[in-house]
């Protein structure tokens, strides 16, 4: 049995000891209700020697394995935090959190939420008011909320009540959505009641309207029964004869995988869902560390209750807990390799988490041509990118977020968003600016999607610095007579901060390792960022919205290095109010060139919804790409194998096809349109 | 045999009945120099009824056919414009154009152009001069250039000089752009002579050194047979067992695909290769006719003679005369049928253009997916694309240009800027702020690509207005307490002009009908353009460059159409001085809503070379999607068939697969981690 690695999550067994070690800290028969059980992720001063070691095959040190526990008293408010050390079994840190910090939701308290509010005398008697079909069924959407200075000690859920489509109320997959109704409890965790009845306001204003008879609108389904489906669309097979490019290697709970070069292991915790740690190519560092760190949902509608609509879904929730069984030929093609996980329960076991990640490879297009018009030779390559893809379902929404690494040396990361529009009731024949009409009574209001990616840079070791690079048109000038010249500057980061993009001067950051020089061109090797512009938040800069997404008003931020600093809006984002995030350790201001840096990108949609996006929206795709610029010493892809029909195995349809014929302009190979040969000059 | 259809290119018998007419026009003998023989398209107000025709089964207008001719008189400056009614055999117009007026090049005249810089006198004593080793082959790189003001009004080709690997002086396919020679003559096209030899500047300055020895560097080449191939990447084939699933019906040269509720013409010519025709979805207009309309590359070095590279490689080339023959399994996989062309020689005859257009279908992914956590149940769809692509090669760079169609209702363009970058000698151990040293010897100069995308819409008709659509914060009142509200506010486009997009205003240009109203929610159908910000051009306000591009200043340019209107940088781009371009025509200042509008839309990269780029560039991507805005009544892929094993024979890989188990907290399908069923209240 080899030493665990100090990347790899924590294993079922560590789990429960974890569990049972923090339990022992209380007197017997103290109800313990664990929110996480999760790795401790060693202090880098520990794992980079370990990193050193292992890759030079010197013999590994020691590093304890540690588990981070938050956990509350069950039925109370006293919310905790712990260390726990596994090697030696002792707790290392225990301490009760303020009264303003509060914990992530889970499945359990989740479906108890749905209970109670169902079950909820005066919510009952404000359902009835609505006339509802006999028969129908109501359904809750618990949401956790954001801050406004109302209250927020006080834990809190706020529900959303939908109804199934009263003509086929056993249709257990009807979109509820689809039929919103304006009745809101909110509901105590602490006492497990409702401690409030919220009626939404249903018109272009505040006006709140007495409780009344419902129209009931037609329904709107997305399962495919409810479908006439179309009938011709063929199979497409993604075959792969000899199996796979990549290989897997478990060591326990840590996965190895190597592919075109790339090796990198794969971690899995209840908040982030996967990680990558220790990235490198061809045996070169490149990334310490890289995850999704959190993303925030601030919606438009300004009314109360929806004013605190603003969902941390990493932080509130949690990407790992929330994340898909994946289904074989479902969710992606060709052959696939699937990783489970094991997350904690609430009593300190643990949840079976099968397939939440699956590793496959993707034809990607064509990753390079050229064509030599003098001889007709055409060399060319297809880009083949390997994907580690989780889904999480967050209530209504879904996120499709994969890693792709391609053979030229780049490493992207995904977010595809889909699922189904939060939806409220709107009156009849309503239009109002905050929102989108997408079927009758139905609205669905504008929200952005903020994501901030957390990248910690180790490229060609852990002294990096941050730098832009702008291009400037040159003045006029003897030596730019025509005013056509223009030149691009770099300018280093030298503290940490905030920063943004600007189109406008082609503004491109890039991660530097200022004393590693290109052998070529004696450039410091990098790796640029390619992140498309977004919208800042817009909710004003006084609101809990801005001061609780602390990474969602600059496209950058940079900071320097500090164990357990992860998540951008802060550890405990639940009815956060800000000051424990990027911005405020960005905020310290300390020199960062050539530190350990670390690097948030932010990027995301301002999704303002069409009829389209309803009842389940097409995909939205956004792409954060890391490209190396004067890394290596040429186009890394330059000895990926040339694409050709013996490999690719494709078929020729229809008649038009030509193929090998041999023409007068046509090259000796018969691959492209050609000149004759000329223009050579042999000396 | 129907009706020639008037969107039909002109066939093989037309080009060379329209050549026939046209030299009738002149005293026998004379010698005619085809510059194009391409269709002239019908006027709209003879094409709209038409198109109202075909779609309603009523019998169809004649439209005469008509050919659009450009030619000089041989060996002269002497260059047409005419167009020929090959129905009443005529020459319906023919006029020559004035001396500030240049044609495109063609393949025959480039290698005249090589052969004639190679046997000159001077260029061979120059060459002398760098001392070559014997028996390297020197190769030649004529450019079509940009205007600076002095002697514009004579056509000129620019040389740019190279040399094969010296060591390996029988290798055709050598990478002579890496070995650029600082000699570069210019020859004049009237006379087929050089007519000046110009030294390249090497150094940092605009100083140009006399010619001497040349320090030979080592080669860089691109070729696989120069490379040691990776051997661990396995086979992934795409098999469709029951072939594609669109249909192509060839009317005589136009080609008709039909495809998952699309239907549109596919149309291909000498300047802009593939044009779609009539797009339509599910029976309903959408697009008139789309097509790439020009683009533009600026180069960064000011300093003579690369002040005036500037292609447009459209106007001074032509997407279709350079497009690559496609070969089987090398550029798409899968079932893949070709279209073929027929375009004109210089002669009046026929170049015949095997397999420009590849058309097939790809796997892209999730196209949307949502799952219950209540029930377990995931309902997940993939989104399948139709392909329509065709490579330009471009001397040294490629372009993958392709149309994308998907089950939603979006309709992409894409481009894949790849290919080798242009080169340029510069001093070992140099570094300068305008271009990348990505060889010894070697400089790269950043450069700009800027794009033009042309649509003529018709969405639901042919009356329609551009508008934008901004997000706004509300400021705070009794409405909006805690500064959290936000409204997107709608613009119309009221007049022709260039207008810009502004990321932090979340601005979404979208083609709108405001008389054809979405049944559900009452809004105007519409279409949005996302499309990535770029850097406008750099070349300042008063230079050639910016004067020529008439496109490259703005993100999106709004005319009102007129017949003959086509390409953003003007007709005749070679040696241009601007003035007849979109800029031109938006300056009309036309009203322009509700009217028959043309809609450009740029896009480009500023490209500073990485080493990485080089011998051969990794493909850089760019796209631009047309989305549906409440033109349909719900997500158009609602109907698409669900992403099923059966259907596509996905493969499992090892251990770690626990597909179909049962497990306490695993719905009923096996599908999705879900908590146990609840929060349903039947009333």
């Amino acid at each position: 049995m080899p030493t665990v690695h100090p990347f790899a999550p924590l294993s079922g067994d560590e789990i429960k000891a974890a569990s049972t070690i923090l339990r022992g800290a209380w007197p017997t028969g103290t109800d313990v209700y664990f929110k996480t059980v999760t790795l401790e992720e060693p202090a880098k001063v520990e794992a980079i020697p370990y990193l050193e070691a292992e890759h030079s095959g010197r013999s590994l040190p020691t590093i304890h394995r540690r588990a981070f526990i938050n956990y509350y008293i069950r039925n109370t408010n006293k919310y905790h935090e712990a260390i726990v050390n596994l090697f030696s079994g002792t707790v290392e840190k225990n301490v009760r959190l303020g009264p303003n910090v509060h914990a992530n939701g889970d499945a359990e308290e989740i479906i108890a939420i749905e209970k109670t509010a169902l079950e909820d005398e005066g919510v009952r008697a404000a359902i009835a008011k609505l006339q509802l079909p006999k028969g129908t069924v109501v359904i809750v959407d618990p949401w956790i909320y954001g801050s406004d200075g109302v209250n927020d000690d006080d834990r809190m859920y706020q529900c959303f009540l939908y109804m199934r489509d009263p003509l086929n109320s056993d249709e257990a997959d009807s979109n509820h959505y689809a039929l919103p109704l304006p009745v809101s409890p909110v509901i105590s965790t602490e006492t497990m009641k409702v401690i409030r009845i919220d009626i939404l306001p249903t018109g272009a204003d505040n006006t709140v309207k007495p409780l009344g008879p419902m129209k009931i609108h037609p329904a709107n389904e997305y399962i495919p029964e409810a479908q006439t489906l179309r009938t011709d669309l063929k199979p497409l097979n993604v075959v792969q004869p000899e199996g796979a490019s990549f290989s897997v290697n478990q060591e326990g709970t840590s996965t190895v995988l190597k592919w075109q070069k790339w090796s990198f292991r794969v971690g899995f915790n209840q908040r982030e869902g996967m990680v990558l740690y220790d990235v490198r190519y061809d045996g070169r560092s490149l990334f310490y560390r890289v995850s999704l760190s959190d993303m925030n949902i601030p919606y438009a509608d300004p009314r109360h209750p929806f004013h605190k609509k603003a969902a941390f879904d990493l932080g509130d929730a949690g990407a790992g807990i929330m994340a898909n069984n994946l289904k074989l030929g479902c969710d992606c093609l060709g052959s696939i390799y699937y990783l489970s996980a094991e997350l904690s329960d609430d009593k300190g076991g643990i949840v079976e988490m099968p397939n939440v990640v699956c590793i496959h490879e993707q034809d990607a297009g064509i990753g390079w041509k050229h064509t030599n018009y003098r001889t007709g030779r055409a060399a060319v390559v297809r880009n083949r990118e390997l994907i580690v893809q989780s889904i999480i379902t967050v209530s209504n929404y879904e996120y499709i977020l994969a890693f792709q690494f391609n053979q030229a040396g780049e490493l992207s990361y995904e977010v595809r968003a889909t699922g189904i529009l939060s939806t409220q009731p709107i009156d009849e024949g309503l239009d109002v600016p905050f929102g989108t009409v997408v079927h009758p009574g139905v609205l669905a209001v504008h929200h952005q999607h903020i994501f901030s990616l957390r990248i910690d840079p180790a490229l060609d070791g852990h002294a990096n610095r941050l730098v832009y690079t702008e291009a400037h048109p040159l003045p006029r000038s003897d030596f730019n007579p025509h005013g056509t010249g223009y030149t691009v500057q770099t300018t280093p980061v030298a503290t940490t901060g905030g920063y943004d993009l600007d189109t406008q001067r082609n503004r491109v950051f890039k991660i530097e390792n200022a004393s590693s020089r290109n052998p070529v061109n004696g450039a410091p090797v990098a790796y640029k960022i390619v992140a498309p512009p977004f919208q800042h938040m817009l909710a004003d800069e006084d609101s809990f919205h801005r001061r609780r997404a602390e990474f969602a008003d600059h496209d950058i931020y940079l900071t320097t290095h500090r164990d357990s600093e992860f998540y951008a809006g802060g550890r405990y984002t639940n009815q956060s109010r800000g000051g424990t995030g990027v911005r405020s350790w960005a905020a310290r201001n300390e020199p960062a060139l050539d530190k350990d840096i670390v690097v948030y990108v932010q990027f995301g949609i301002n999704h303002i919804p069409r009829i389209e996006d309803f009842p389940v929206m097409p995909v939205e795709t956004l792409r954060v790409a890391l490209k190396p610029v004067n890394f290596f010493d040429k186009n890394p892809a330059l000895d990926v194998p040339p694409s050709e029909q013996a490999f690719n195995k494709s078929t020729s349809l229809g008649v038009q096809h030509h193929q090998g014929e041999s023409e007068a302009k046509i090259g000796a190979q018969g691959e492209v349109c050609c000149p004759p040969k000329g223009g050579a000059s042999k000396l």
